[in-house]
């Protein structure tokens, strides 16, 4: 089905990912840090764009109507998943007043007189580097399956938009979907209240915050049985004052891998490789990260982690280190999805399997489904958001799971062992 | 495989679900009748069983210890699910010191003295009812399907117990599970006070109060797409004060149906049945009920209900009628349950389907796990409780589902009909 050219092309990349064929995802993991010395060097900030005015022209939004705790479930969720919140909770339909331009229109002047350079604000260079990235993945990911994308693109009226990428019952995967979303939005005093247990910097006696938030999340479920789920989700969140500058901002997330048969030598390539791309930031990151990964992704009520981890983070802000620095890690993170997984995918998709196998596989994503529905806070503040995108938000799920009354696997078997590195999260490097 | 005897006995039990095969189920419905009627008469409570002590044995429980507000989450499950609540939080291995004897003790001491009759306390009277029915659901699902349940007996230490029965990979059903749970425990002040909303009997001055739950749960996941998902649960809940004599009592329950193709003559069948057993003791019932049902059992985050309905109930007490008139009630409701069913089953379990349908009910088990996950109160509770047995709260789900990004039915398709009516309940009868 494939042409054989391809197939060369993936095994150079996954055999060596610093190979050409991969070549952006770990240059974009280099340009940045130069960038990020820079910054560190003059401490100061990006200057404002041509073009934005002054903080003279933005009256302070003292008439801009608060949307509802609810909204910030939206958020979150919107950041966990990738997708937009419910338009009836949007500043844009819910009625809110603006005073002066928005950021929203800030930032599409200044993309439309400058482009996006390393000088724009933050959220213009996420928003780029996500919108770069997903294609790269969409492209690699249908070059291995064989099948393209649906792409689902959206805007939103006030600024922002998204683009949904689903591949479903290809050759190789059961179920993909590769989301970005960017959206601009007013978030309630409530909601600010909430955030300032992590964010200092925010001001709890205003009665709204223009935001933004950027994310790109993932979650790939192959048929295979041998080859495991794995997500990712990379966001940015930023408030704005009233004069347009930034207020408080931090960058968040983390990825995973969900084998359903254990192969040693691919979960420690996987955190070896996400490692790799924390120590090349700061040598503590990859144990705190892999820690907060454990720790988040645990089903509970099972007494089991979801899969055996990666690294999880969230309100990385200035607390941490500096906006550049940080921006740094998560693109060399992002950047490192592709020579995490790739090897392993190419390794497991096409090794012969059992019935039996694909039946604990099906168990085991019936446990994935246990986590998303029960435990996930983005799931569960998504569907409890009136509105809200339910087919965006469960892409998440795999395509088909089972639940079998009291599954015991044999004794000395794989799939238990499997089980006991899921009940006690292990050190794989 | 089956023997034609059985056969014949099933087709007459469905045709005519007051032939002798089902007299059981009817006659119990009518028996309760003619207490309620006495009970009525002369307003009494029912006698105190002999061999119980007498108010004076019995010390105010200063000295046992509130077991912590995440009990009330395991007892509302248990009524829920038919499962007892995790070891670690009841009374018996939680350090509480009884200064009398327990109702527990009590009801054990009456059951072997003089067994239980019409005239023993209701908890007695409601644990032989719901065991009773237990057996029978189960012999006449095994005599449908050819394949034997597998039941899983426990015991509680300071009295009570389940039986959990579970049928899997059958002829008929790809998973039924019929479980019953009897649970004597202690209800902290927080549970009391939470609890008063909807029982004013409820003294909220004592620090705990002794309780007693008994139910029976069943769901049925029926392997042809043609043949829908049932599922019931009545249950009875009773606090006691010091004396051992009753403080607050209540009965909950219903039953609903989840098809995947609709043929509105099972509908109707089944809500017409269900109606029967109302009317006859309330001409209000069945519209309360029903209404009941439909709020419930919603699939808020879709906008769909689960299923069509049924009838839901909670918190019967005397403000609503006499205990013998609403055990009476429970008893005709539950022995509804096998003539609701029983001629759908039979009518559909052997009708051909396609893959496409197969798939179809696929999705739709999906839905059925969001709403149990996401939803159900009593399955949230019992997840989020620290040591429940998850195997007996998560019985409820398929044994297959499938999620399928933005699955649309054709339009002017029997899929397309289900949905409209999930989105917009209908009133059968």
């Amino acid at each position: 089905m494939r042409p054989p050219t391809i197939d060369a092309a993936l095994r150079a990349c996954t055999r060596a990912y610093r190979s050409p064929v991969c070549r952006n995802a770990v240059q974009r993991s280099q340009f940045p840090a130069k960038v990020q010395r820079r910054w560190i060097s003059d401490g100061s900030r990006p200057p404002i764009p041509p073009g934005v005015p002054g903080p003279s022209k933005v009256v302070a939004p003292k008439t801009r109507l608060a949307v509802g705790v609810v909204f910030i479930g939206a958020l979150i969720y919107s950041m966990a998943t990738g997708d937009k919140p419910p338009a009836s909770q949007t500043p844009a339909s819910g009625g809110v007043q603006l005073e002066g331009p928005t950021i929203a229109e800030r930032d599409n002047l200044s993309k439309r007189e400058s482009g996006v350079t390393p000088s724009s604000p933050m959220r213009l260079r996420m928003e780029a580097f996500i919108k770069e990235n997903q294609q790269e993945i969409v492209r690699t990911l249908e070059a291995i399956d064989g099948k393209r994308f649906q792409q689902d693109k959206w805007d939103r009226p006030n600024g922002g938009g998204g683009i949904t990428c689903v591949l479903q019952d290809g050759n190789v995967f059961e179920k993909a979907g590769v989301n970005i979303s960017v959206v601009y939005g007013s978030l309630p005093r409530a909601a600010i209240s909430q955030m300032r247990a992590n964010h200092k910097a925010l001001d709890p006696d205003v009665e709204s915050l223009e935001f933004f938030a950027a994310g790109l999340s993932l979650v790939l479920h192959p048929i295979n049985p041998m080859a495991p789920t794995v997500h990712l989700n990379y966001r940015y969140f930023e408030t704005a004052n009233t004069d347009g500058s930034t207020n408080a901002w931090w960058f968040g997330g983390g990825t995973d891998l969900t084998p359903s048969y254990l192969f040693d030598e691919d979960v420690i390539h996987f955190h070896r490789t996400v490692k790799e791309a924390c120590d090349a930031h700061d040598k503590d990151y990859y144990s705190r990260f892999k820690k907060w990964c454990d720790d988040y992704f645990s089903v509970k009520h099972r007494g089991e982690s979801r899969g055996v981890g990666g690294i999880f983070f969230d309100d990385l802000d200035e607390s941490e280190k500096d906006q550049e620095s940080l921006f740094a890690f998560v693109q060399s993170a992002l950047g490192a999805f592709l020579p995490s997984y790739l090897p392993i995918i190419q390794k497991r998709k096409d090794m012969p399997y059992t019935d039996r196998e694909k039946q604990w596989q099906q168990l085991r994503r019936g446990r994935y489904v246990e986590f998303n529905l029960v435990h996930d806070r983005g799931t569960a503040f998504g569907l409890n958001t009136p509105g809200a995108r339910i087919e965006s938000i469960l892409m998440s799920l795999p395509l088909t799971a089972r639940w079998q009354y009291q599954h015991e696997p044999e004794k000395g078997s794989r799939e238990e062992r499997l089980l006991n590195v899921l009940k006690k999260p292990v050190d794989w490097v």
